[in-house]
């Protein structure tokens, strides 16, 4: 029954690279607060910034075997998200497999599980996201899947949609909603520089966004 | 129920940066060991290290409405020191109350949940010790409590209490100890000054702490 | 009951610093997987890399005598590992002991528990790999063990095994077994050299590492 | 942007009671080991089981507004499968929502948060299963999703699917694959009741799963 | 530094009693939802309740000797509520205690840590609540406080404020709210009666909370 | 590099019986506070009570092939101590090989990881220690180790140690050490005896164990 998707549909790499360029908060904002990753999930170096259609990997406790898979399916710019069925932190990957990454052109890795060869990993520049760093080596013993919906880290993903993660995390969104999600956060952007601006001479938060009248309706005081 | 304490307490500005320049180790030690949050509270990035006075807030779950209260109760030094009262690690906190708090002079902030807009928040050297980081977005819907006793990480904070961070995590010194504080701080300081000198030329501990006799009357033997 | 060994055995301190050139995930795949510490157990600060042989402290919860002890005990190169023997997060461990601990020579500590004086611990580059970060102090009240078998964040380590520790965490390797690891280490080192040059360019690790026909054996099908 | 779905398809109700009948690990193992909720999800009391479609409820952390309406949606048989879109461990569901979930023959609950009235439920035999027990009330004030895809617990749960629980934790039967999962159970149940015969004489299960040729293959030996 | 305060001001026993007829649930509700632990906190059997005046014990990690000192000075009818002030599993409370304890008439125990004797406790019917169950023993060496403020799992506890404690969890009520807390307690349960009578009958909650104009007016909709 | 070790040393049938009557509370006090398994390793239910010779596993996460092998050489009032090496919450353990097990007088079974069908192994009357629940499945493609010294929810267990457990938890008596362990377990038991009864006819604990003295020697004060 385990199986891999050769063909999935991508958004568009204008779109993405838009997208990407909001920022995670952002996009979640603008999404209605939903596709967020846990906040186990963990950049392994800062100012990491990456964005990409993502190919999932449903994988076994402890086996590596289905990543090989899907960076054979990956293509340029693609982002790999991988999530073991059972929960598990052992080093699903390493520097071998970051410069085989690195030589299809993947745009990096977010997994619900542990990464190793850490050094390497930074050295090279691979942008990873995982939820343990570990030295534990994993097998190829158990098949999985390539290309089907996961929940990776409390959020679902389904192929091909676009995933975007910086310093503060990782969120999926859905390939169908990618226009629209833009639109709403860009609109988010303009509206907020005019906040900062604002705030940043000093007028108080409380009449900015006009807090008072919802405070005292609901019977908060002062003393 | 829910209000807002206007006037607090504060201790004196020298007093409180005489505090700062000990470092909470320190201060830990000359309070008895008392009033230090979990090891979970940890700074946003290295090397960052404030003191002063606590603004609490108790706040709703992923709920950051009092946190724009409390920015404008604060005076130039304050430290808000902010609570859920139910556990959260959503992102309370980001770039824009930042550009706020720094506008008015808040020395910095102390949450026990999450912020976000890491990046932002790092550049602008806004000093951040937090349980989490997350891009989850909060609501204005709930209002709680600002300047009421909380209890934060694991320690009691009281409105004008002394709070101090650094790399180690963070300490809240009750304003009325704070003088007794201090000058039990620096005690320690003198005395470590003498014995690190000691040591850094190789005198056993062993020998420096006199521990053998305790050693010895416990039963404790060498083979 | 309590007691502390004076003499150890050791392995050759050129088969340490040789071990300790292979890193924690290649000596971790070199003993058949075992000797790793949990993923809980983290260095202090990036690009930290230690090898030595292992100066065991059985302490109490919140009690550090025994690392007084276990200092006096090392020989320089010797790697302190340090589990209290009820689960802890204090700090067990400053800039005073560490101090102590670089004049005798001692290369790093690894411990199941907190360490304090953080930004001094990195300032000296005294090498710590630890659990937690803590200022809580502890106290001089219980005796324990030093220089017994313990079990260390998971792994188990007799004294004079040899401890090597970097990014991806800490590897406790069997002084018996020394040789023997070095030697499939090394072996492995030299074939990932190759197969890195192969997959840098551009070969598929499904080719290289033949992984087809074990998919297609097991049922694995593409759609 | 929030929302209920009113009409959503179900199973047949004979498919799902026989579903039921062949109990959580089961069911898992002829999913091809998908679909389980995480072990951090329990039951309230022992032996409750109960199998049913899912009404599914994405809920604002402390906020459960949805389950009101998530209960007029429901018909007889339903199981809520609730999760929060912000991790939280308030107490979302007591006794006055299962006299009103019971009233409208809701079969049980499954919630990635925590439940209150721990005694009323046990009381009124109201099967719950649950990843914390809280008292913490929740509010009426964000509006959230009900019969949306949700992902609880580590699972993906969509609208009308089968779900199963019991004292061994909850599975996700997808709708679509509910013959098929039932019929491999089926087959299942028939092959592990001639094997539980022949362990239970005493053959051992070395023998019984020819485990033994597998196991030289591997250089596996005895000493 | 470390010292008990011997007399400490208690509630009136019959306003005790009844607030504990309120159960946790109902009372957190009537404060304003403060005073609640964490649900880490769990009673080492089902159907326990009690409600007595807080003795407070903070003790050093691993260590009981505060326990014997509470103990001494507690009267009949209280409640100690102990809280390591650095984390501790251990188990600081067995059979020989609980026989001291309930020779003096204390009513319960409520300790942010283990206990042991487990099944000697159940047997003796003394109500525990705890966040640990542990065979770890403790020792006597290292000197606290009692009845002072205590942080325990995460609410603040004052002497002589009234703790309840049931299958929900375990709540503080400050002793000078205590009156004000009952009488909107008892307020509640008038209420819920008649709701719960309605619910029953099959009204939905949703008209009986009148909760469909709010939805709509955040932009609710059914599709 | 996996194997088997067929025969081990076990300790007296009658030693053990009467280790097993002192309870795990007591012998751990008896052995100088070692060996005993973290408090996350719990009963499956109130009241189970075993000893018996340490038959160890250790298994590939998620992959219970050894415990087959591990079945097949243990003898009748064996305990099967199972810890994975890499940590894993997988259902390694349920009705099948119980029945296994029972065929074979195996006492029960200590494993760092997870059981499944949970209520079979209950009715059964199966006594087993787990760290989890989950129906999980394992597979059957790793080998792993039997019969070599195992850490184990952070004790060490050689083969032929000797398992009690109970409602506080496991302990591990190493095999050499048993008699000793024993002797001093009686004492302890002897000297509880009237100490229970002076403390139930009311003589204060401070009195009975003579603390005075020592908490004024630390300078605790009564206030």
């Amino acid at each position: 029954m385990t199986y891999a998707i050769r063909q999935i549909e991508r958004a568009d790499p204008a779109l993405i690279a838009r997208l990407g360029a909001c920022g995670v908060a952002t996009l979640h904002e603008a999404m209605g607060r939903r596709g967020l990753l846990s906040s186990k999930m963990r950049p392994i170096q800062p100012d990491q910034a990456i964005a990409g259609s993502a190919v999932t990997v449903s994988a076994a406790p402890a086996d590596n075997w289905m990543i090989h898979v899907a960076l054979e399916l990956a293509e340029p710019g693609d982002v790999l998200v991988v999530a073991p069925f059972s929960p598990s932190d052992a080093g699903y990957f390493g520097d071998l497999l970051a410069e085989s990454a690195q030589a299809r052109g993947v745009a990096g890795l977010v997994i619900d599980a542990g990464v190793r060869d850490l050094r390497d990993l930074k050295r090279m520049n691979f942008p990873v996201w995982s939820t343990a760093i570990s030295a534990w080596g994993t097998v190829k013993e158990t098949p999985g899947w390539v290309n089907i919906p996961v929940q990776c880290a409390g959020a679902i993903a389904h192929p091909g949609d676009v995933v975007v993660a910086d310093d503060d995390g990782v969120v999926i969104v859905p390939r169908a909603e990618a226009s629209m999600v833009l639109a709403k956060a860009q609109a988010r952007i303009a509206d907020e520089g005019e906040k900062r601006r604002a705030l940043r001479e000093g007028v108080p938060s409380m009449d900015l966004y006009n807090l008072r009248p919802g405070l005292a309706a609901k019977g908060f005081t002062y003393r």
